[in-house]
């Protein structure tokens, strides 16, 4: 409790829009709320405020802790606090639960005040730029003209790439990590499958479990445990659980044997209880529309010409749910745009996991870029 | 129908067999039937007989077809016929349904005589060397004292290579192809997955779905999707699918949309149709607990010790569910124990499917090396 590292004790806002948001599908939603954190504080100019994107299973809790006992830290604790690379000593951080979350901000589990049910099915599908459009509604409210950084990983790099594309001049640098200009075919396929395993689950109820008193929790853990498989590296996998068996002998039917069942179905079961299907499949589905490029005739330097931004683009050699070849599709695009980029492949055993763990040069990598950064905005 | 490379018009056979007998769980079958196949003529010396075994969703049928019309070919008919790699001018091949499949040979939708109903969860869980003693049992019946080659791919392969462990001399070659001496944990964790789809669909009854009039489809059908894509590579997938759209605009719902959701939900349809889940857990079950060395103190040049045979190890580049590092495994171990072994690595697109695949520099080895294997059986 008293790390002088940790950001302490947070709480979370709520942050009510009742204008009317029009999203990329044509469906308008009269009203919303979103919940987000701040840590340190924004500096007279108003120029060192950065922005976390959050990926699929993320929400607004980056960093720090709610009450003394609480179990665990946000879950970029690692990344954000006092000295740590995204320093609160010097930034003004910004932590946002998305459009359609299942944290707080309204979503498919929220009361439509319309209503008076909980939105479930009739809740719109929301795509990136839904979410950078109503981060920009925030940043409004706060006071931010233009962010020192928007950093994300996965999901979460991708909105900072669409700011760029959005927002151009909004954006002073932006990061992403392990991320990718667009999913391929094989991960929009392990979406498909995750979506199948929720949506054929007899509790899901075409999206309106909510009033049936369910959960779709079988689908959802399915969905969980195969996304998680994809998270580690097989070395990283192999290393950790290898072919260990809970007894030591074969048992010859289907329960829980080798560790590594044992592991995914823990973590399944554990997601289940606290994270909504409705989000999951909304996350997946932003996933594999990402395409930035798509309006910009298939160009994505086309797409990325306007901004001022400058940018990091960061991969990791283990990961291959956004392996560093999607990265460098990224850097190939920025250069062939004349943008600023620098690009590292780090080398880590957490596969895709690794952008929220703690492998040694990551972290230095963006301590020294973000100390740079600090620098230049001048907190 | 003219092709004169098919084997043309075949039949299964049945080999019924009262003797009972005991698995490596301790289960006894009192008695059990195979389906099996023969293609070729068996030779005067009886040296130029060739098992095919079959991967996780295969059969007995391997060449040839059913009837003039009919659809399909056997699962292997590539490669098997007069004149092709496995040529049936030369050699006498025979495929088999393994012990506890769904196509005919005794499994757990098979009537079990005792009760006069289908095994379901009754069925023994079934271990690659409960196969190939079964597989030699047919031998015998067959009047095959050793083969000229075992020959399998994935979980074929497995078993090829537990034939020079469990019968080190009655198998000259052993063709062990897109393989694996074990499963890693990711490869365990994705058969985990599978079988929990099936595990937690309403309709599988503990196994006893036979008797409620309905089948595990959703759960099968999710298992198949997931399967299917690991057998692909990524850029395979890329290359035909890509982000290929069914209409061209986003949809904003969670209907199929891209095509690489289409194939995939129609070949998990089409196969829920036509498979049996609890052979499909079994299947995965073998694959999980296939680890010769096992009983060998983990050394795997001491399980393969006692064997006379030659080895032709075969992995494909683009192979990420057994990918070439496994081969060489295999290959490593066969060095130490001083055994004869060819290795080749093929580049393919095809990615663990490329075994059943026919490219070129593949077929090309496998006939070069079957033709000695004829010349030297003397057929």
């Amino acid at each position: 409790m008293l790390d002088p590292q940790s950001v302490g004790l947070v709480s979370a806002q709520c942050a009510e829009f009742d204008e009317p948001f029009t999203l990329q599908s044509g469906a308008v939603l009269p009203r919303y709320r979103l919940m987000y954190e701040t840590y340190g504080q924004l500096n007279a100019a108003r120029s060192n405020a950065i922005l976390i994107c959050h990926a699929l299973s993320g929400n607004h809790h980056v960093a720090g802790r709610y009450t003394p006992d609480d179990k665990y830290p946000g879950w970029w604790d690692s990344m954000v606090g006092p000295g740590k690379p995204i320093d609160t000593n010097r930034f003004f951080v910004v932590g946002v639960n998305n459009l359609g979350g299942c944290h707080g901000s309204t979503g498919p589990s929220s009361v439509n005040p319309d209503s008076g049910k909980p939105w479930g099915s009739r809740f719109p599908v929301v795509v990136v730029n839904d979410w950078v459009q109503t981060q920009a509604r925030l940043a409004d409210r706060l006071g931010i003209e233009r962010w020192a950084a928007v950093i994300g990983g996965s999901l979460g790099g991708m909105q900072a790439l669409r700011w760029t594309v959005t927002y151009p001049q909004r954006i002073r640098h932006c990061l992403t990590i392990a991320s990718a200009p667009k999913l391929t075919a094989q991960n929009i396929a392990f979406n498909d499958v995750a979506r199948n395993a929720i949506l054929a689950d007899p509790d899901f109820h075409g999206g309106d479990y909510y009033q049936h008193g369910v959960l779709p929790r079988r689908g959802l853990k399915l969905a969980r445990m195969l996304g998680h498989i994809t998270y580690l590296s097989d070395a990283g996998m192999g290393g950790k659980f290898g072919r260990q068996h809970k007894s030591g002998e074969y048992q010859f039917g289907y329960d829980t044997e080798f560790e590594i069942e044992s592991y995914l179905r823990y973590q399944g079961d554990r997601f289940a209880d606290v994270f909504d299907a409705n989000t999951y499949l909304l996350m997946t589905k932003a996933l594999d529309y990402f395409d930035p490029a798509r309006h910009f005739g298939g160009s994505l330097p086309a797409a990325l010409a306007a901004t001022d931004a400058r940018f990091l683009v960061v991969a990791f050699d283990s990961d291959w749910r956004f392996s560093p070849d999607r990265s460098k599709e990224t850097v190939k695009a920025l250069l062939d745009a004349k943008k600023s980029v620098s690009y590292a492949e780090i080398s880590s055993v957490h596969g895709h996991d690794a952008f929220l763990m703690t492998d040694e040069p990551y972290m230095r990598l963006m301590d020294a870029y973000l100390k740079r950064v600090a620098d230049e905005v001048g907190t």
